[in-house]
């Protein structure tokens, strides 16, 4: 298969999430695909194009069929072993989120440094130390670490579970991580998102008080 | 204030969360902060001259000082009034973030169009009816909208809130949103960030097949 950009991965992640919602009929075209992608039907096609030939002109694409298609692309034919470092509120509320389950990523085990944690049951899967942690990735055939500690333990969480063979890495840490080549590293921080708002906000105010007198 | 980019407002808010967690004195170089954030010294002295002189040639920055310039920038010496636009998990999940609240960012309102939500009460915010949204956003003065609805609802509850005047939004629906120029949007998408790991993961097995005989 060709390499191809995080950016098309995207698109195909939200091809793949409009179909699931899409309440057209049974064949979906290029333009409309586009059309809730905020997408070009020329980009559409050619992102579909790398795998194949999928749809018939002038009937569009089986949503069944490019459903099935773009799972398999994305992997998500397959159950995929999570591990969660950090129990705090951020891992609490992702062990939470039922939609991993159903996309087939499953939460295996959960670590936390904090020994008051340890121990704990999260519907039926137990908190274990951090000591553990190395151990565990191997046993379970652990594929993708979620991080979810404190920004300052985060890079050298990555570190022991880069060490320890896993290759797929999930932070939530409001830091800055790096990995070697070959592990793919993927960051969600929301405090920067709402950071970015503010500061959009309060210059705006500011251009405000200072551009438009009265 | 110049215009600058969101990839340096993005470092700005990790330069505040590495002072925040800074435990090496009263002072700190370029040097190490450019070493926490993963960039290089030069990179920190250009972000920061943009708001004016900070530090001393020699002594490095004044951790508190730098602090508060930090948060006066990304308008965090501010309290922003949030509404959030639904009460599903990831609502509620959100709704439970304290770290929020520490860096002014305050949930005032929470709407949802399921009337078996509407009047449930989270910690004295009462659900409410999603008709109550423009006349809502208006009397609570509404600065931030945090979007988690279901991503076919999403487009149309951005409408209504551009609509009424709200001029940043954080949004947590997978799906793609338009917002007209001069409204900051925002986006978390979990769901995108785990499939680009499953795609990674996916396809160096398939090569690990093909390349790799034993």
């Amino acid at each position: 298969m060709k390499r191809i950009s995080e950016s098309t991965v995207g698109r195909l992640s939200l091809y793949l999430r409009i179909l699931k919602e899409y309440a057209g009929g049974a064949t979906i075209s290029s333009e409309e695909l586009a059309g809730a992608a905020g997408t070009s039907a020329a980009q559409v096609r050619k992102d579909l194009s790398l795998f194949g030939t999928f749809g018939k002109r002038g009937l569009g694409y089986s949503v069944p069929e490019l459903t099935g298609e773009l799972r398999g692309i994305l992997g998500l034919g397959q159950e995929w072993r999570v591990a969660l470092v950090g129990a705090g509120r951020i891992g609490q509320a992702l062990f939470g989120y039922q939609d991993f389950r159903t996309q087939g990523f499953y939460i295996q085990a959960v670590f936390d440094s904090d020994a008051s944690k340890v121990g704990e049951r999260w519907n039926g899967t137990v908190v274990r130390a951090d000591e553990e942690l190395e151990r565990v990735l191997a046993t379970e055939a652990i594929d993708i670490v979620i991080v979810a500690v404190p920004a300052p333990a985060a890079q050298s969480v990555v570190d022991r579970v880069v060490a320890a063979g896993v290759r797929a890495i999930l932070n939530f840490a409001p830091t800055r991580i790096e990995v070697p080549a070959g592990v793919a590293l993927k960051n969600v921080n929301m405090a920067v998102e709402l950071e970015g708002l503010s500061y959009a906000l309060a210059n705006e105010r500011a251009n405000d008080r200072r551009g438009r007198a009265g």
